[in-house]
C-alpha cells in the first residue's frame, strides 16, 4: 500500500448561494483545489453528495457531470453516498484508489445545494438518512431523532441543558474568525439558554444550520507528489469507516456511537497513535449531543462525560483538545453531503499553518470524524505532518 | 497492487417482487454470495443503487442499512452511484479496496426495487441520469434520448429498423434458458417488427424492461483466498471507468461512446489483451442502439457497423463473440442500479462453467460493460480464469 498525501484543497463559503447551482459550487471548489495543488491532471473524481437525487429537480450521475463541468471530461468519476457521512466515505474511496497504485491524482469534492429546495423536501431528504421503514413512518424529523437521544442522555447522566452550551459557544467563537463560515456571530450563554426551542431539548443553538457549499481535496502518492514549497508533507495516517443500525431503537446502547468507537479505534491503530496524540478534533457537531457522544466514542472522555470537557474549557482553541476549529457544523454550517470534506480541509489548513486567525499553536496530528444518520455510518480520518 | 479474484456470487431472479423490499432483495443476494464464497467475514460492503433515494419513500444510507440487515452490522459500508453504471462503479471501488491491501473481503451488492414506485416517479428517476438542467426540462424521457441517438445512427449509416432485430432476438433466446431472467420467452423477427412503438424508432422490443433485483459478488486477494474446489482461480484482469458529458448535445460525436472507447482501451491495456482475445461480452443493451454503439466503441466493429455483427450471427451463443449470454438487459431485465453487478455475475458464471444451459464452449476471458446515462459513465471489466 502506498503512502498517500494531501496535495491541495479548495472550497467555497458555506451559505445561501441563490445564484449558483450545485454544479457551479462543485466546479469552483474543484478548480480551487487543482490550482492550490498545482496540478492540471486528475485521474479520478469522487463526488460526495446526499440530496441532489431527491426532490423534483433530481440529478444523478453527478460524478460525470461535475467532471465535465470542471474541464475533466473523460476521467473516471462516481458519487459515494452514506447520508451526512458521504464526504468521509468519498475521501476513503479516493484514498484507497491512490493507495492501491491504480490512481495517482484523486480529487474528492463534496457538494450540497439546499437553499433552493422547498423546506418540506429538505426535511424529507434529511430524514432519508434514518430508517425509512421503522423510524420515519412514525413521524419524527431528523432533529426529533437527535432530541430523543439527547433527552435520554440528560436523564441517564444527570446533565442539564445548559451544560451543553460550551459546544455551541466554542463553535461560534471559532466561526467568527472564519470567512468561509455560514454563521460568523459569537453567541453568549444567555443567548444559548433563551434560544427558540426546536424539539425539546434541542433548541435553535443546539442545531447546526444547513446550507449550500462545496469543498475539495487532491490526494496523491506522497513520494511522487511532494507538496509545494513551504508546506510540510501531509500524510493520511489513518482512515476507517464503520456502521451501526440506522434505527436508534435497534442499537444495543443508543447513547454510544458504536461506529465511532470502532472507526476511531481502527484509525488510531493504522496511525500507531492514541487519543492523547491528537492535537485537535474536527467532530460532527450537527447537534450538540453529537459532540458529546463523538468525544466519548473516540476515547477523549468516559461515557457520559463529554460535557465535562466542554465545561472545563478543554475544547477551546487554547484548550487541551480544540474542536470545531473553523466553526464546526454548528457555525461553519452543514451542507450535508459536503460536510465530511469541509472537515478534512479544515484539518489540512491547521496542519499546514494556513488556518488564519484560527491557527492553533500545536497542529501536528489532526482528526476528523464524519457521521451519517444518527450514528449509522461513521468515518474517522487522521492526518499528520511529516518532518 | 494485489491481484484480486472473485470468490463467489449470489443473486435473485429479476422480476416483480411485490412481496420483498429492497432490503430483503439485497440481503438475499448478500447471503447467497457469502455462502457461495464460503466466507462468514466481510470487511467492506459496497452497495450499488440508483433510485432508492428518489420518490416519497426515500432511503439514503443504504450501505449501513444493508450491512445491518445482512448480519454484518459494524463493517465498513457505503453506496456508489453513477446512474445505471452504479454496479460497475461499486465493483471498481471494491476491487481497488482489495487491491490496496486495506481490505481483504469485499462484497459488492447491486440492488434496485422499482415495481412498487409509481410509474411517473420511475420515469422521473430514470431521467435524472440525464442532464437535469439542459436535457430534461425540454421534456424527453430517457427512452426519447436513446431514440434520438438511434434515429441519427440509422440516418448516418443507412440501417433500417429491422437490422437491429438480432440484438433483441439473441437476448431473448439466451434468457429463455436462464431461470433468473425477467422475460423468458423467445421472440420472432415478425414480433420484433410488429412490436408497439414506444418512441420512434425504439419499439417495445428494442427496450429493456425495468424490474426488481439484486446481485452480489465477493472479492478477495487471489493468493490468500483461492476459490473452492472445482473452480478455477478467477482474476479481475482489468477494470476501468471513464466519463463523457451527460447531455448528448454536448458530445463531440454523439454516435460514438467515447467513455466506452476509453474505458475499454484502458481495461485491455491492464489485462494485456485486445478485443480479439475476448471470448464473450456482457454488454449494456438497455436499448438495441446501445448494443451497436458498445460493440463499436470496444473495438469489435468499425463505427457504424455494429448491426453487421448481429446480422451475420456472430453474437449468438455459437458465434464469434456471444453477447448477453444470460439474456442481457433486454431480457434478463434491467434493475438499473443492480445491472452492472448482474453483468459481472454472468461473466463469472460462464468462466466457472456454471452457466447451465447457456454455458459457452469457450469461456476463458469475459468482458462486461456497464453504461450510466446515455453514455456519460462507462465501466469496462475484464475477468480471466487462470490455469
Amino acid at each position: 500500500m502506498r503512502n498517500v498525501g494531501v496535495l491541495g484543497y479548495g472550497m467555497v463559503p458555506v451559505g445561501e448561494h441563490w445564484g449558483q447551482s450545485a454544479l457551479e459550487l462543485a466546479g469552483a471548489a474543484v478548480q480551487a483545489a487543482r490550482i492550490d495543488a498545482g496540478v492540471e491532471r486528475i485521474d479520478l473524481l469522487v463526488v460526495a453528495n446526499m440530496l441532489a437525487a431527491c426532490g423534483s429537480h433530481g440529478q444523478l450521475n453527478l460524478g460525470a457531470q461535475i467532471a465535465d463541468w470542471s474541464g475533466l471530461r473523460g476521467i473516471e468519476a462516481f458519487k459515494a453516498e452514506s447520508a451526512c457521512a458521504s464526504g468521509g466515505s468519498a475521501f476513503r474511496c479516493a484514498w484507497l484508489a491512490v493507495a492501491s497504485g491504480q490512481v495517482d491524482l484523486a480529487l474528492v469534492v463534496g457538494v450540497e445545494k439546499m437553499t433552493e429546495t422547498l423546506v418540506p423536501e429538505v426535511t424529507l431528504g434529511l430524514a432519508s438518512a434514518a430508517d425509512a421503514d421503522y423510524e420515519i413512518p412514525h413521524g419524527p424529523s431528523f432533529v426529533a431523532l437527535n432530541a430523543l437521544i439527547m433527552q435520554r442522555y440528560m436523564h441517564e447522566y444527570g446533565w442539564k441543558h445548559e451544560d451543553f452550551a460550551p459546544f455551541s459557544i466554542v463553535a461560534h467563537e471559532n466561526a467568527s474568525r472564519n470567512p468561509y463560515a455560514r454563521l460568523q456571530d459569537r453567541i453568549s450563554p444567555e443567548a444559548y439558554r433563551k434560544a427558540r426551542m426546536i424539539c425539546d431539548p434541542i433548541n435553535l443553538l443546539d442545531a447546526s444550520p444547513i446550507g449550500d457549499g462545496a469543498a475539495a481535496l487532491v490526494l496523491a502518492p506522497l513520494d511522487r507528489y511532494p507538496p509545494r514549497s513551504g508546506r510540510a508533507p501531509l500524510r493520511v495516517a489513518g482512515c476507517a469507516s464503520s456502521t451501526d443500525s440506522l434505527a436508534i431503537h435497534d442499537r444495543r446502547q443508543p447513547l454510544r456511537l458504536q461506529a465511532a468507537e470502532e472507526s476511531s479505534a481502527r484509525a488510531y491503530a493504522m496511525a500507531g497513535i492514541g487519543p492523547k496524540d491528537v492535537d485537535f478534533f474536527e467532530l460532527h457537531d450537527a447537534f450538540s449531543i453529537m459532540s458529546a457522544l463523538s468525544l466519548e466514542a473516540s476515547g477523549f472522555a468516559a461515557p457520559g462525560q463529554g460535557p465535562r470537557l466542554a465545561l472545563d474549557g478543554e475544547l477551546q482553541a487554547d484548550g487541551r483538545l480544540p474542536i470545531a476549529t473553523h466553526g464546526g457544523l454548528k457555525a461553519r454550517g452543514h451542507p450535508v453531503g459536503a460536510t465530511g470534506v469541509y472537515q478534512i480541509v479544515e484539518v489540512v489548513r491547521q496542519l499546514w499553518g494556513e488556518a488564519g486567525r484560527n491557527q492553533l499553536r500545536r497542529a501536528h496530528t489532526g482528526m476528523a470524524q464524519n457521521i451519517g444518520g444518527s450514528g449509522a455510518t461513521i468515518v474517522t480520518t487522521l492526518l499528520q505532518t511529516q518532518n
